[in-house]
């Protein structure tokens, strides 16, 4: 099933306690859709400048992304530089350049209105409801957010997940959302406002995925080097959500794996600057790296 | 095989958002004792004033664990009072009044030096030290620490650890202790002071073990209600420790088995305040909460 996504495309600047990187793609919606290519087919809702050049096209174009909803305008890419201290677990956001990204008011081409499976990066939650409405009949939708609207836009935010299937977000902005602190019930009044099912991302932690009466607990892989976490929960949910559409299944089995392929998603992510580390990485690999998981959570019965 | 533990027996007076608890039975060693009683013969051995009543000692019995060296001494028990806010993650040290504890100089009975399996809670590193001494033939030695003797006794701490098989501490104690903030770093500098496995209590998310090569990630159950996280660590060693008592082999797969049994035991344990929940917890409910961390962990293979 065909996958849109619609989210952010930047450039980042970074800066880890293991180097720096200037103005290197980033986004949203270029993290998610790389991650997913693997899996499906994408079809990339965003906006870009002028500046942004052909090379990151030529990227998306190899990953088999399709950018033709990717929106070019007049004016500067959007642009965000950050730092992370040695924890790696959140970034000190520096400098936010809105630019294009500023009054993007996505609009899906018509070859995109069939799409089987939706992803609304973190945006603003009128624009996710918007382009929810121009997708005909879609058969899954999962949102992420972040607490810039779950305190600026919280009416819009709870609107939209009434029209979602699957929140994603991370462990801090999930006990925002809730105003609770236990994740449990964290969960049970995320779930009142709509979607079935809530994925909480913990990074270095792992995820957590409450759906109806079941939960599932999956690790994050601990790796020895970790060079730029940005990017790995939108990484996590381009595996997640690749792997759905490529599946077709959403019982509870195919959403378990879904979480594998996020979490496998999001470690390789975090290896190395911006998307580096997808420009070589192969199926192959993915596949050997979801046994890894196998091996890191396995125990046998009593 | 029978189960050597050595360390506190206390009078805790906790305070939490959903409750308080004062002069409630308490320590490293009656929670670890307690735990591993569902698995095994537990001879425990620590110190208590002429304050300990006769019914903590009652309850010790109905366990079944041995307190032949419980020692009591003219004056006061051990008493620690501390509190946990809403995050229910780390206690903040009210008081500490060491009392009998403070003079401690384990001496075991003849009967316990034959013990097989030892665990050294966490106490001064050379009386940690003096106590395996005393053990003929031990089969399987692990300890636990704490930053206290960390940043206080590191040379001893050093030496204790270049004889014992496991360390189980806290992923802040295993950093300070390694000088490493990432955890796959703080694992190889840990092992090379000697243990062959090194686990990593995170709390809320579970456990990691390091053994050799291989990692094994447990989550910790994710419950809707936490009363007082006190013990919960000890717990865990008990439940560990227990396990690997009463099974005998101490291969990758019961070590596996054993740190879920450790995350069954502690799940349990913060239920309730004090070691109230272990009194009327059964065998059959930790099978069964055994088999919701199966459900909670299992995904199919790709």
């Amino acid at each position: 099933m065909s996958l849109l996504v619609v989210g952010s495309v930047a450039f980042d600047s970074v800066k880890t306690p293991f180097g720096e990187a200037k103005e290197v793609l980033g986004g949203s919606a270029t993290y998610f859709s790389t991650a997913a290519s693997y899996f499906t087919e994408v079809k990339l809702v965003a906006v870009v400048g002028e500046d942004f050049p052909e090379s990151h096209l030529a990227f998306l174009k190899e990953k088999g992304v399709d950018f033709e909803g990717l929106e070019r305008r007049p004016g500067r890419t959007f642009r965000w530089r950050g730092e992370y201290g040695y924890q790696l677990n959140e970034a000190k956001t520096l400098d936010t350049q809105l630019n294009v990204f500023e009054s993007f008011r996505p609009k899906l081409p018509s070859s995109y209105r069939d799409a089987a499976v939706v992803f609304l990066a973190n945006i603003d939650p009128e624009l996710q409801l918007d382009v929810l409405k121009q997708v005909k009949q879609p058969k899954l939708v999962a949102c992420d957010t972040m607490n810039f609207w779950i305190g600026g836009k919280r009416d819009a935010l709870i609107k939209t997940l009434g029209e979602v299937d699957i929140l994603i977000i991370n462990d801090g902005e999930a006990r925002e959302l809730a105003g609770e602190f236990n994740l449990v019930k964290v969960a049970k009044k995320i779930l009142s406002f709509g979607p079935k099912i809530l994925i909480i991302k913990r990074g270095e932690y792992g995820a957590l995925m409450f759906n109806g009466q079941t939960t599932f607990a999956a690790p994050a892989l601990p790796l020895e080097n970790v060079f730029d976490p940005t990017g790995a929960g939108d990484s996590f949910a381009g595996g997640f959500m690749g792997y759905l559409s490529q599946n077709g299944s959403m019982n509870e089995a195919a959403l378990r794996q879904a979480v594998i392929y996020g979490s496998v998603m999001a470690s390789f992510n975090v290896e190395a600057f911006s998307l580096d580390r997808m420009r070589t990485l192969t199926r192959e690999e993915i596949n050997a790296r979801y046994k890894e998981f196998q091996s890191l959570t396995f125990f046998e019965s009593a």
